[in-house]
């Protein structure tokens, strides 16, 4: 992972995470090139998933015109950080990742990184759960998985020096299929506009820890 | 924040996030604070959420009893992780957060934080899109507020000099009852693991950035 650092400019944990806040205007003259993209994907990946399924699915708005499409799709309070931002990118949820799911395992055994008898644990134990679950099963595993590597891309967006917005306010049903999507395979969970940031941020306010939780 | 970080014995960003690994056999001996959870929940709820709603919820199993319940509700497969962690801390996604929603933005009004004009566009903007939300829509959103906060929480384990673990396999129906939550409100995430690890890692193999992403 380490040649995957070179566009790290902040690698301050604390600061990444605890001064992180929401931009939603940006500076239209910055660029982001794919590879760099690419990289900060690259490192998100490495967010854990159910069983290892991986459920999600990357769509990335680097152009003028793929701008235009996730524009399209918007709810019209998004538009300014969609207008303005360097680059948008839809994460989906996959929930057909369970078919690809003996490939991922029996790939592991062979590299050596679990044993022959571990896979076929794996295979008897957890395969069975997805093969037979239900498609509001199959969607919130999906949504789980995008929105913790979504987590870890708005962390990345500030460590490659620039700000993010997450953004759900649009017309779900039109995503997949606007991105030529297969829509029964692909649902969305989310998006992120980064940038570099053309405002003040507002901080905003959270519940105290004692209001959102039991210690029983 | 900076009060929050004494307990941080790791702060290297790329570190922690991509050294990041499942562990599912901890030191048994190993005691975690509920002092120090509460800091870790403090910085975890530092992520985003939609309409910075805060659809989420804790429950923290740090006594014997308290993970007796956890391990009532999982699957056999987790029982290794859950029966060896220091804590065990249980995240819900609340679908009813938005009737505390004029609280939250009554209150960043009130501190300066926002104008009232502000705070009056997201009351007209946002507060019908929840009002008016089916069950589906509601649970989405809880499940990507409460995944997103899941995954901060996961690195800070790590800032903190611990390993752990997020769990899916658990009887989704038996949680908000095992712990006197009302299951019309609270909806499963997730459930980490945290401790001190006591076995090496298995590394899990990835899908690349291409496989998985459209550049469009």
């Amino acid at each position: 992972m380490d040649a995957t650092k070179k566009n790290l400019v902040n690698n301050d944990f604390s600061d990444i995470m605890l001064n992180r806040h929401s931009y939603r205007k940006f500076k239209k003259d910055v660029k982001i090139s794919n590879e760099e993209i690419s990289e900060m994907l690259e490192e998100a990946i490495s967010a854990p998933s159910a069983c290892n399924l991986q459920s999600w699915h990357f769509v990335v708005c680097n152009t003028p015109e793929a701008k235009e499409k996730a524009h399209s799709v918007m709810m019209p309070f998004n538009y300014p950080q969609v207008d303005s931002a360097s680059t948008v990118i839809f994460i989906l949820g996959d929930t057909q990742s369970h078919y690809k799911y003996r490939d991922v395992w029996n790939k592991a055994a062979e590299n050596g990184q679990i044993t022959v008898e571990e896979r076929d644990k794996v295979f008897k134990t957890f395969l069975p759960l997805y093969e037979h679950a239900d498609r509001s099963f199959l969607e919130k595993d999906a949504t789980l998985d995008g929105s913790m590597v979504a987590m870890q891309l708005l962390l990345l967006a500030r460590a490659h020096g620039y700000e993010a917005n997450p953004m759900s306010g649009y017309f779900f049903d039109k995503v997949a299929s606007t991105f030529d999507l297969d829509s029964d395979r692909f649902i969305p969970v989310t998006a992120i506009a980064i940038g570099k940031p053309d405002e003040e941020y507002t901080k905003s306010v959270r519940y105290s820890v004692k209001e959102v939780t039991d210690f029983i």
